[in-house]
């Protein structure tokens, strides 16, 4: 391959030990399915195998692989794609069996079409959301499956974790440099093992989180009874932990065919702060927990954050409490309040969760909803989307430029809660938000011409937001994509156009599409 | 009004000598009225003499006023005001009549109401097109007044064509100093006589263009019974001046009901044409004129415009030909054709002509004329919108991050054609797109929000379309305010809200949204 400049040995060489960790999260599910019985054992065991051998395979490309910034564009995009296609393989399995080998469990499945089984597992790992099951029940997939899906989320998750802090300051992605200053510690000077404290210490708060959260989800469950009053009847263990593990990801993948409608209002009040936390710079809670709590409250994404939070969720909770045709939540505070809170930290922090058909509210809550698909959660969170940072600096450069158009020979940098923004970081910002909205142009277009094979038409709105919906990680859309419905309607060739809006918008678009350019690999 | 820097009053000075210059073509609508002599006479000798009145009025601000650049912004943004408001008092008194001097002729028109005077009258000056008329005939207008809505758009366009060409480049406004590139003669220093020398040469073109246009319509329209065959039945005298007048500044207002539905297949394959031709950079006809093909072919913008106008129509024709809800265009070559053509070249010129109600068609067709929306004609057009160069230079700033992501120390310029972009005017320019796109999002929230006042409610895509198209000074939305419908059941603080969208986006955004900041009047 003369002319390639790019060691693509050893970017997948390390390709290749990310798949043989995934063996260890892979036994979760196998003692699922051990304590249940209700099967998926051997499909886990089959997945092991094809992802041990697969990463032993790629790790004999390179002994000993050293990438640099350039490397690390093709390790990161072909990282998520990897294991999306070997977390797809459960799915399979459960759907087809494997002829002398195991019974396929459930036959019925719709993850038995491949397209839908990478569609599936790649919502899991960019912790997206949107599903293309056909029936979200017990009867339908075994426990096993069910808790993959979830998991799948929650490992996403932490490579999220790890890339915001660690990866992605480095490659100066779409004015991502701006983390580093924000990223815990004295700097971070190169793939050092400082890198891997950092990243240490924030999976111990992810893990934490999380765990907190179950005890809370589950403890709400076993208490109600002892209160003598059902307080979370429906949060079993099981699904304390399914829930637990797809919130502080930014999930939103749920086992129940309802999401967080089925669970009691104590619960969902309960999610909305994990929800909020989850979209958070997680650099910040170390600020927080190394006692600097000024520096949370002065910084300028957190607090767009917020005031974000708060304006949409009381615009959505006016709309609400004052639409007649909402029975039960209108002119009622509480409800109108909790499905507006819970809702718009939903959406913000693209998690995704829904404790409502959302479909049944008027045109301006839902338009409110769809404008936050394009909003994004912090920099540094599990939240996908643009991110408010990015609009905070794209703001401050448009008022930058409305002050230079008046003042032509001023030199004015932007700033951005006193700091100066350096010129490539904001023209990398600038272009990074143009580029998200191009390709969600671009991509939204593909889908609407494709719609004509969605069975009875399909909405302008409803493909809009499908398309914003996945390329954001959010998950749900509106209409017939809603929060208690499926991707499954949409063909084939829609799905996979999706598997990339996924892949591309999780890992900040341009790792991805600089691997299309003919200067990444040859100059 | 101490720290004031800016001089005002020389600003408002020139806006007083254009608006004693509105007394001209205030004539043509008397001479209108006294041909067909079905009223409307009084309601313009009362406007030419308030015209005259305010005109005189604000030049006596300044006896010899001598503008800067900063100065241009104010005269600019409040010139379009100040017009627009003159220009809606024959509405007004069509509606009321004046006490004891004249009676209403209309008082059941709909411009009665102020907000919806003025929403034609800016709707006019601006070219948008978007209409408030409850009724579009005769019977409920009269000629004079009709011809006056149509006269108004003619009046904006010319207007455009010399802001375009002669002032934004001095202005400097989101990257308008590209066009200097392309303006005609030996580059333009400043506001020198060498600018109405272009101007002028302009202004012939696009009179030229208009008279070719009314002679070939009304021309088609004596032929067919020399003929013995109807080749343009509708396309009376009158009508073929009021299309004339609405054409080359991209308008879009017409006075029959069913916009150029009413006219026949020959009539409306006559306008398109037209309509490309004042979708161009006015300033490439002068090097056609002059005899320089090349540049003309060379131009980076002309070739995107002519590949966008030749994709968009047969994506769109593709879309017709196959539509089996379409009696009387699926299947068929030249109806699916025509019907693409038309209505593609209106969106991307930004006319808003209609030959068909587009709502019928199925949703990938309706997808693309909505995309449209934010595309916008040539810079140097009498086009809206973004524009075309804006996009171009904003897709290749994105090719450019791609290869500064991979070579971070790497410096490339931004070219187009070959041509070095400024980077100041990169910079210009993707901030005024972003400028654009939010403006758009907090406009279409608003109008959302708003949205509960409407009869029947409103989709969401009726409040995006609508937004975007009044922005962008298309003209006609989608749904309830589709190509044969109107902006009526907007309640009046939309319909004040939209006043600015147009105003703003004519004005290429910044001349108006510097003003409201501090620093354009005090620093
Ligand atoms: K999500
Ligand atoms: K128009």
């Amino acid at each position: 391959m003369s002319g390639v400049r790019v060691d693509w040995r050893a970017s997948l060489a390390l390709v290749g030990s990310v798949l043989t960790y995934l063996a260890v999260p892979l036994c979760f599910p196998i003692a699922v399915a051990l304590y249940y019985g209700d099967g998926g054992l051997v499909a886990f065991l089959v997945t092991i195998a094809v992802t041990l051998l697969l990463g032993f395979g790629l790790g004999r490309l390179d002994d000993d692989p050293d990438i640099g910034a350039r490397e690390g564009f093709l390790m990161v995009s072909a990282t998520w794609l990897a294991v999306a296609l070997v977390g797809a393989i459960p799915y399979l399995i459960e759907a087809h069996g494997i002829p002398g080998v195991v019974a396929a469990t459930h036959p019925e499945s719709t993850l038995g079409d491949p397209a839908n089984a990478l569609f599936e597992s790649m919502s899991g790992f960019t912790t997206t959301g949107a599903t293309v099951l056909g029936s979200i029940s017990f009867d339908a997939h075994t426990r096993a499956m069910m808790m993959w899906r979830q998991e799948t989320q929650w490992l996403g998750g932490m490579g999220i974790v790890v890339l915001a802090v660690a990866i992605l300051p480095k490659l100066s992605v779409g004015g991502a440099q701006l983390m580093e200053a924000e990223a815990p510690g004295p700097g971070l000077e190169k793939f050092t093992p400082k890198i891997a404290e950092t990243a240490r210490a924030l999976w111990g708060l992810y893990v934490g989180l999380t765990a907190l959260e179950i005890a809370l989800l589950y403890g709400l469950h076993l208490l109600g009874p002892a209160l003598g009053t059902p307080l979370a009847p429906k949060m079993t263990f099981y699904n304390a932990v399914a829930h637990g593990l797809t919130t502080m990801p930014t999930g939103g993948f749920s086992p129940e065919a309802r999401s967080i409608e089925a669970f009691s209002a104590v619960v969902q009040w309960v999610i909305v702060p994990f929800m909020i936390a989850a979209g958070v710079n997680f650099a910040l809670f170390w600020h927080l927990v190394t006692g600097d709590p000024n520096h949370v409250r002065e910084d300028a994404e957190f607090r767009g954050y917020v005031g974000l939070l708060a304006v949409a969720t009381a615009l959505v909770a006016g709309f609400l409490y004052t639409d007649p045709g909402l029975a039960g939540i209108a002119g009622a505070l509480e409800p109108s309040l909790r499905h507006a809170a819970f809702q718009v930290a939903s959406f913000v922090t693209t998690t995704g969760y829904a404790t409502v058909d959302f479909n049944a509210w008027g045109t301006p809550a839902k338009y409110v909803l769809l404008a936050l698909l394009f909003v994004g959660g912090s920099a540094g969170s599990t939240g996908g989307g643009i991110k408010i940072v990015r609009w905070l600096v794209v703001l401050k450069s448009v008022r930058r430029e409305f002050f230079t158009t008046v003042h032509p020979d001023a030199v004015r940098p932007v700033r951005l809660a006193g700091q100066v923004i350096d010129e490539s970081a904001v023209r990398g910002i600038q272009a990074f938000t143009l580029c998200y909205l191009v390709l969600f142009a671009v991509a939204s277009v593909l889908v609407v011409a494709n719609g004509a094979a969605v069975d009875g038409g399909m909405s302008v709105f409803e493909a809009v937001s499908a398309t914003a919906s996945t390329l954001g990680n959010v998950g749900p859309g509106f209409g017939a994509f809603g929060p208690m419905n499926s991707y499954l309607p949409f063909p084939d060739s829609t799905k996979v156009l999706m598997v990339g809006l996924m892949w591309v918008g999780r890992l900040e678009v341009f790792p991805v599409l600089v691997l299309l350019t003919r200067s990444y690999w040859s100059s």
